[in-house]
């Protein structure tokens, strides 16, 4: 699929007679999709069973008429205000106690099986009506599914839901009793009835208990999709169906209901998101017009393998947004340079987030392509040069596979996050600093599920903080003969939270002689240095074994261990330590590198290498040897620069 | 009026024996006024209907024979127990949704019509029996509205107190729908049944929803003022009635409720309020025995406003208070300069709080002017020494207008905690910073309502932070001839809480050219130097239009721009920046400023310049032009110590 | 009693098959004791009234034939699912008004009677199964009364039997409106059936209201434990009755508690304690993987006054817990000297929590003296090694009296939590850093109950920042021929929570003729150096009198001052101040100290002198001159190490 700019825009919120030369401007920028309806339901229906959909067919008429495509976003996130008097249990319940009611949006209960049927019989209705307009292009089921904290709901129908799907898991509440490890503490339950929702007790629940609970709420996200999905892929099954996601964001499983889409998009907001995160203060300090310089990129190789190698950019930042503690102004190019990131990592639409900034209603300070008063804000030149340099440069297939396959798995985040016996670890800020290691040397990297079962063709794989093997996946490291690095903590559960009985990482010997005897987790700010460079942080195993040692700490604890190509990190490390050990398995793997300057990132697709500057300052780029010279941009690469170099591998 | 000192004193807490002594001592003290009352509704009215106002009048009785007027305060801020039985729903629900309990005070909700006519009762009650005392000086109504957070309720009572507010601004669902921007995220109502309280929901509520809940509950807060105000003035349309304000204190719109009342007071606690603040540490260790320098007076300017130039001092600080999370004692001679300072700006009366210490109750750590045990606090003293300096000097009159004159907005406080889009960006902190700055070069501020269509007199006039226009406010800037301060944000609004069609400032391109096209906030910390001095923080505008550059940052952006004599500043700035500003206005306005020692303020009251020194060192005062010399201290002026200038000019 | 060694084990855990192994390494280790049961109801009665306690009686067996012997646990901090069934109520609610569910541990609300009496009757079925097992060594009730903020409810219950001891402690609701104060707000009440529980306030309840409710709760946790008591005392007489108590938990009156427990015993967890206390950020890093020095003695001391002269360590931490923020491993050779310590200050046995490392539920990460795969952990070795050495040193009676006598009480930790005046000023750390002065001076301390009539046999006693004299202390004070030390705060108040008639200290004038005029609390940070050393922070007072001044501070305040042998405490100091005070006592006193090296300290136990060294690296003691060699260790002593000196004078 040619690569493609797209732009959100909200017809219900303009004069109609504004519609025709909006869509004339578009058409001028040169976008090529547009999406709309995800939060028009109070227009679509004013009144229960009253359907207006007249307006967005006129809409679509319009849009069409100057050749572009549309998506059509399902309005489920936004169900209208009498819906709730009709289903008065579906508004979701907090981990408080408090039910949260009806003024913003995503007000609904992933477990409300009424609200579920509602949201089938919009889609249906949508579906029917639209779904042979000529413009139509996809379909977006929802809108970022749990968004403000709404996948967990501590209600009626979660815990009646949650009772069901523990009696089909478990068969018998003497198994739930066992894999929970109820005994305990006499938590012992005599009938799946009495078991509640893991809120409101006096101290933390059971670990399985919880890790259970958010398995469930994130089976019902998934089950919420697959509603829409199978409605939307009946009526067209030509057509993406597609969901877009968002950023550090794993309340439920993005690999699971990646099952029914068929395009993964995202929604980014690279300062935002950096403001939000729980980055160092520094690092937020210089990248606080730019965003975080692997951000962006992680999440377009993770959304890719969500879906099934398709990506979009649903929503892409171009300007200051509204909802950070604060909100500044991108770099003047960066609009620019997050949609070449983006294509660089293989999306087939970057799509801006939005038109027109609204005057009005909650996001009235979010920046748009045209400001309120349809005067072209920044953005607006930067995606027209963007669409310009598309055209120029015909970007082919998706992103080359990497060198680099790095496993993310949403049940370690949960899990680290129930029990993380050091404040601040977490299995995502593991696979993000070895992703940025990595990077930084050039490479690409894939970001790959936990029921990857082959990982043929990577020079080296890297396992941290994985909660528990599979046997595929524990297969799979045995038949790979590239490198492989795991570890800390991998490996140290079961899928039933507990610990295995050869303890972790839990391979057999003949794979990784290694038994973690003991964890010393370590208060924040507390480091010890690993001899050579780096320091262990939060998190240190005394590991026993015949596993060679590669590297040790000054207190002459192992650090890196190695059996063959198999390496296990006993410890999280600074950004010294982990770059470090990147090297070395680099190094070991003798992949080729690049030398980028401080800011630079690049990535290949097809015959092209995309270099991004984030940094605040010029850079200059050393040509890699594949590479025969510049499409665009050149060695000389400025802040917020784009360059692409053509490789001659790909030739 | 003559100034006079007064005391808050609770005959119910002590032994009537004590009362002669106690009133007899008052008058040695140099006492004209008692507060009584605010408290003691269990003892006016045991039990519901059984009224005990004897013991009040015995109390009248005493204090008038030595010569006190006295204060009825209404008791309303403390419902007795037995109330709660008779409306168990009068008690306010909080955001949490919780409601709050008997067993302190303030715990009602003002939109429960049923204790509105309760507080109508026993003010009757009063204002019969008591309204024709002798010594009766006046009244209070009720107890610091809004204190303890209670100003907001998310009761039943509210919600449907609301719905009504609501059909009566708008008229139709459909006007406030459009008002209110509903269409955004299919937040339409159908009806105004449908609405409820912008609380616990899933997201931020649309800001004019928060922001019409506010303006209602501020409005319910008026009108419970209102029902007790129309009986005392009825009774005696000779006293003032009068309510006790307090420090920073904006969760009700003052300027409204001010309405109905005859005089403002309000409770100056400088050490707790310190403490309180959101002040810089350094400041807050430097002041910590005086008070910010600048926060009382703000609040005397302030509160003369809402009082239609009458202010009172009603609970004077006069030792270590109870409710800070420290609670230092403060520098000797403090209880004497902050009267002194209250009278500079125009108090009638200041009023200890409180006669002894309470040695039981939730403020037994609170100093009064008698310990526990009766014997003399050192503000005994201080304030037996004020007693004797007012006697010999004659302040008359009010304050004096100033030079400049300062907005100061209910509505933007609230509208920039809606929507801050920068975290720390307040209304208030714009208005106080500009406040400080002018003070500190000698010049009286006087700080007027949004409502003021006029600035004659003035040689300067700031508008910092407004949220909207009024058309009255836009003329009365079009017709002024003097200097102009506006900005950041100013009119950057509509008042349903939109951007306006021209954008901000939203002023006519004959006052100014200048549109905001672009907000870049910033994050805590980070800042831009400004050329010349000072930095922009939080806050920076990018403004299109023909206005002249008179400052601009090391980034180029303007930060003070400037048509003729009217001014717009596009950043909210440090310190520095703010007092250059102020600084560059003052010269260009060509007001004479006085070179003030740091820690040294004034402000005159006819005749008289009155300067106080908040430092910890002695500093030397240099005599104004128009001064002939003290009338009490001298140019040498202590730490917390006053010195009283005579000006020639109103000779 | 032999010192001895035990450890707490969970045979519901493990296979049958398993237990004999188990048992037999136990016997190896050299332990005596084996504490079970506690957590084991819902293996003992798995439905209502299905009793099944074979199993427990043949874990008794196997362990009994290995020599052991067993304290039984009653279950009730753990009832099973089935009983919410039964008593819906019986959950504890929170200060937010939310009840707290079943789904962890301690799920009960102290006040529910119904719960009562299920307590009694499992404990009465416990009692008649296994009193007569000839391994039944003793009992523990419940376990960790409070833990997990359980000692507070605000249910119905609470409120009930609130009423109900208000109604019995002051006969009239005149009586109790007199009390409290309840006039200063018109709190009064009418009825005792008025009265709510002093959570979800406006504003801060009374604090008598909050104390009274305090003292309610500390008595309903004693009445609990009371009634198992009575029925595991009728059943064997012979055998102790025990609770676990925890560290640096003051949430009910641990000595009244005490009346109805013959030895005392308690949880220690050093490096969770310190993890988690309020010490310096500093201090937590130099001893993170030892523990604070101080804190454990401190505890055995407190405890071995609750129990009457009998002190165990019911739970002693063998590795990392799982329940800090950050849970490191301890230095190699703490679970040696941890035991070490706790059998100096008296302990009787030292109980290593738990015996294998459960794999399963909320604790797996908590280290046992086995791994999970039943590996020895580092504490196995150094269980045997304590073992090993008792067997040969034998260390006999109980701590020998101190020379130094520090009170400790409840209600002042409570009464300072309500009304702090200053935050972070607490009973408990005054009370603890002048135990760690004394000891630091090589001096045992023993710490005594409010109730203590007479000091005889000490050279010294401290009472610090103590809420209101009893007649029997202040007789004590005053009959007593050594030297004491009060304040600051001492005697402030009235045991109603007011301020006494004479003003704080509140003792006769010819005891200590000073009155506390005015309090000076002071922010966190700001400190006022004191002459000569050390500095004033939180809280000073200004005290008139005529005692004489021994310190003051550099503002001339008095710090100290002294009346014959008493000396009063004006401010709370920094750690100089305080140890500088601390000498000036000891000095006074004539009182012979020890010069021990950093990090290191001791107790005497009968004829023995027992050192340990906290510190990181290893000291030198200098022998004292009651010392006649080293039976353990010697002057060179290690990290972690301990060092045992036969004292001559016990000879
Ligand atoms: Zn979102
Ligand atoms: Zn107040
Ligand atoms: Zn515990």
């Amino acid at each position: 699929m040619k690569p493609s700019l797209g732009v959100c825009y909200y017809p219900e919120h303009w004069p109609e007679a504004l519609w025709e030369t909006d869509a004339r401007r578009m058409a001028e920028v040169g976008i090529s999709y547009v999406r709309i309806g995800e939060f028009a339901w109070s227009r679509l229906e004013p009144t229960a069973g009253n359907l207006q959909l007249d307006w967005m067919l006129r809409a679509m008429d319009v849009l069409g008429r100057h050749g572009l495509k549309v998506i059509v976003g399902t309005p489920t996130a936004t169900p209208p205000r009498w819906m709730i008097d009709k289903h008065p249990d579906m508004l979701a319940v907090d981990r408080d106690g408090r039910s949260k009611g009806f003024g913003s949006r995503r007000h609904y209960d992933f477990s409300h099986l009424g609200y579920r049927e509602e949201s089938a019989r919009i889609t249906r209705i949508l579906a029917e009506a639209l779904g042979d307009h000529s413009a139509l292009g996809g379909w977006q089921t929802d809108n970022e599914y749990g968004c403000h904290g709404t996948t967990y709901s501590y209600s009626p129908a979660a815990r009646d839901g949650f009772r069901l799907w523990l009696a089909k898991k478990y068969g018998s509440i003497e198994a739930l009793n066992q894999a929970w490890g109820n005994v305990f503490w006499s938590m012992e339950y005599n009938s799946f009835n009495q078991i509640e929702l893991p809120n409101l007790l006096v101290y933390d629940a059971a670990p399985a208990h919880e890790l259970d609970f958010r398995r469930y709420s994130s089976d019902q996200v998934a089950a919420f999709n697959a509603v829409q999905y199978e409605i939307l892929k009946n009526r067209r099954p030509d057509l993406p169906v597609i969901h877009n996601f968002m950023s550090r964001y794993s309340e439920f499983d993005h690999f699971k209901l990646g099952e029914t889409i068929d395009v993964a998009s995202w929604d980014s907001y690279p300062l935002g998101h950096l403001a939000g995160s729980d980055e160092a203060a520094e690092h937020k300090a210089l990248y606080m017009r730019q965003g975080d310089p692997d951000n962006a990129a992680f999440h377009h190789d993770l959304y890719r393998s969500v879906g099934h190698g398709r990506m979009w950019i649903m929503e892409q930042q171009p300007g200051p947004v509204n909802w950070a503690a604060a909100n500044p102004d991108p770099l003047p190019g960066m609009a620019r340079l997050w949609a070449w990131e983006a294509f660089a990592h293989g999306a087939e639409v970057v799509s801006y987030f939005r038109w027109r900034q609204a005057p009005f209603a909650q996001e009235q300070m979010h920046a748009g392509l045209l400001r309120p008063d349809s005067e072209p804000a920044p953005a607006y030149g930067e995606a027209t040069r963007v669409a310009r340099e598309l055209a120029e440069i015909r970007l082919e297939g998706t992103a080359s596979q990497g060198r680099i396959a790095l496993i993310y798995d949403y049940e370690s985040e949960w899990a680290w996050e129930i029990q993380p016996q050091a404040a601040g670890f977490t299995h995502g800020n593991h696979v993000r600093e070895l992703y940025s290691a990595f990077r930084k040397r050039g490479l690409d990297v894939d970001v790959l599920p936990p029921s990857t079962s082959s990982f043929a063709g990577y020079d080296i794989v890297a396992i941290p903080a994985l909660l528990a093997w599979t046997d595929s996946m524990r297969d799979a490291v045995a038949k790979f003969d590239g490198h492989v690095l795991i570890g800390p903590r991998t490996g140290s559960k079961t899928a039933h939270f507990s610990i295995p009985t050869r303890l972790g990482p839990d391979l057999p010997q003949n794979l990784l002689d290694a038994r973690v005897a003991r964890v010393d987790s370590l208060p924040a700010g507390i480091e010890v240095a690993v001899k050579g460079g780096g320091a262990a942080r939060l998190w240190r195993e005394k590991v026993e074994g015949s596993a060679e040692i590669v590297m040790e700490d000054v207190e002459g604890l192992p650090v890196l261990l190695c059996q063959g190509k198999l390496f296990y990190l006993t410890a999280s490390g600074d950004q010294a330590l982990v770059q470090r050990v990147a090297d070395y398995l680099i190094a070991e793997a003798d992949t080729p590198t690049l030398a980028l300057p401080a800011g630079v990132r690049c990535r290949v697709r097809g015959q092209y290498r995309i270099y991004v500057n984030y940094g605040t300052g010029t850079q200059t780029l050393i040509p890699a040897q594949d590479e025969v010279g510049y499409v665009l941009g050149g060695a000389t690469i400025p802040a917020a620069g784009v360059s692409v170099a053509r490789c001659a591998r790909a030739d």
